[in-house]
């Protein structure tokens, strides 16, 4: 710890972004941080970290700001509102967005920064909650290769691997393309095993076959199970996922790419939020077919 | 070799039945075999199969019958035709249909068997050309345990895992359900390769991010690696597949399940058969996106 470190802030500390300032704070890191609800930040304050009280201080102490927030309108906030990181960051400075947000908003935010002299990377990642905690998280980044390698340091800190995908926009499409396999795969192993149940055959059981053979993904694992036993606890709330496939639907609008299966999930999604069933995990989705 | 074996029919000397009787003679076991085409079971006779001239002949000299053949209509004709197997086949004979049929007249099949003292298990398999070739193949079997067990040692030579999932047709039902989920898994994962092309995101980058993130699947790392290549010489010829979703369709109907992410796959299969891509690798599916 006698080194010199990068200082860094972090926004945005819930279930996500909590327990990667904590890994920053473990790896020796001084890590400023920034919550709407000071409640949010105050294990990392006992374990080190200084608090303050708008965007704009997290910038204003730190050298690499790392934001983890819901959505597109929420990092436009965070980075350029009144008080917003932008303002505070020093020219050299660096943005790595964690969120999942729109690819071409991501690029527009880039131009921005850049008239300030201001890096960013779009850094999603892929791991959930579990990841994060665990400080495995798959991480799909877009932007420069110089910012990349400033970050590395503190993206080494929560994932077991970086990937560069190319320039400012690509990491968010990336993820795009993740959510959207991962949905659909979802949406199959939901039909597979609904169709099970109703043909008589036990689905935990058909689980265990496919596991075995050319059907098996991750998806069926993880939801799978809990689609055969039922258990629609969180895990990670459905809700989350009509953002992630806005954003697919809107790419994909840009590019003229068609997404026949991902319309399908995309409503089924849909139904789950109207029938006030958004916070159960996404396993829930099973109960559309039903 | 010096013990006493179950003799063995085997009918159906295609990609996958061809290799499955080879690893029974290999095992010491005496096979009978019948082929349309003579040519079929050339290479089988030169390593110790009889070979007669039809499937009665088959039934007549065995005590277990394994059936490989495309479909329903392949697997009555075998039994029931005209020189059929249930007419050469011994009351205690067993039926082995390692075929993937409609689960339904799997059920009729065992009930008309039954009435001859004769037994029947559906067994298909997962595994491919290439798990025939190397006998690992995975098998879902429906019907009596007694008739399994006594089937155990002619499946063992072909495959390295046998789940029994119930009664008649059970075998059936887990095939359907596992073809519906590989199918709109590579369904999913077209659209994402797609979307990452259009995207301007190289596709097999995006495919090796999330072979390591919570979307991979055996369909993305086998059927993915051929659609961000282009790569469309089979492998597994998409047509063989519609026959498959007309059977998950059936069965849905029978039960009542819904499909909305089936029948999006399915009829983007129909579109490659009307192009006249049917005999291309299921990896030609991405080109209904494009």
């Amino acid at each position: 710890m006698g080194e010199s470190r990068q200082r860094v802030g972090f926004i945005g500390l819930g279930s996500m972004g909590g327990p990667l300032a904590g890994h920053l704070l473990a790896h020796g890191f001084p890590v400023t941080v920034y919550a709407r609800r000071p409640d949010a930040a105050a294990g990392l304050v006992a374990a080190g970290a200084t608090a303050v009280s708008c965007p704009r201080e997290v910038g204003a102490n730190s050298d690499v700001v790392c934001t983890m927030v819901t959505g597109t309108d929420d990092v436009e906030q965070v980075l350029f509102g009144p008080d917003g990181v932008a303002s505070g960051l020093r020219p050299g400075g660096l943005v790595v967005d964690l969120s999942t947000i729109d690819p071409e908003a991501t690029r527009g935010f880039a131009a921005r920064l850049a008239s300030r002299g201001i890096a960013i990377l779009d850094a999603p990642v892929s791991g959930g909650p579990e990841g994060a905690r665990q400080g495995t998280l798959t991480i799909m980044a877009g932007g420069p290769a110089a910012a990349l390698a400033a970050a590395r340091p503190i993206l080494d800190a929560f994932s077991a691997r970086v990937f560069h995908m190319g320039d400012a926009g690509a990491g968010q499409v990336t993820k795009a393309c993740h959510q959207l396999l991962l949905l659909i795969t979802a949406e199959g192993v939901a039909e597979s095993l609904a169709l099970a149940s109703k043909a008589g055959v036990d689905p935990g059981a058909v689980r265990e076959v496919m596991l075995q053979a050319m059907a098996s993904s991750r998806v069926l694992d993880r939801f799978g199970e809990n689609m055969a036993a039922r258990n629609f606890t969180p895990g990670i709330p459905a809700r989350l996922y009509r953002k992630d496939l806005q954003i697919v639907r809107e790419c994909a609008d840009r590019v003229g790419a068609a997404l026949p299966g991902g319309d399908v999930v995309r409503a089924n999604i849909a139904k789950l939020l109207e029938a006030g069933r958004g916070d159960e995990d996404l396993a829930v989705l099973i109960t559309t077919l039903e």
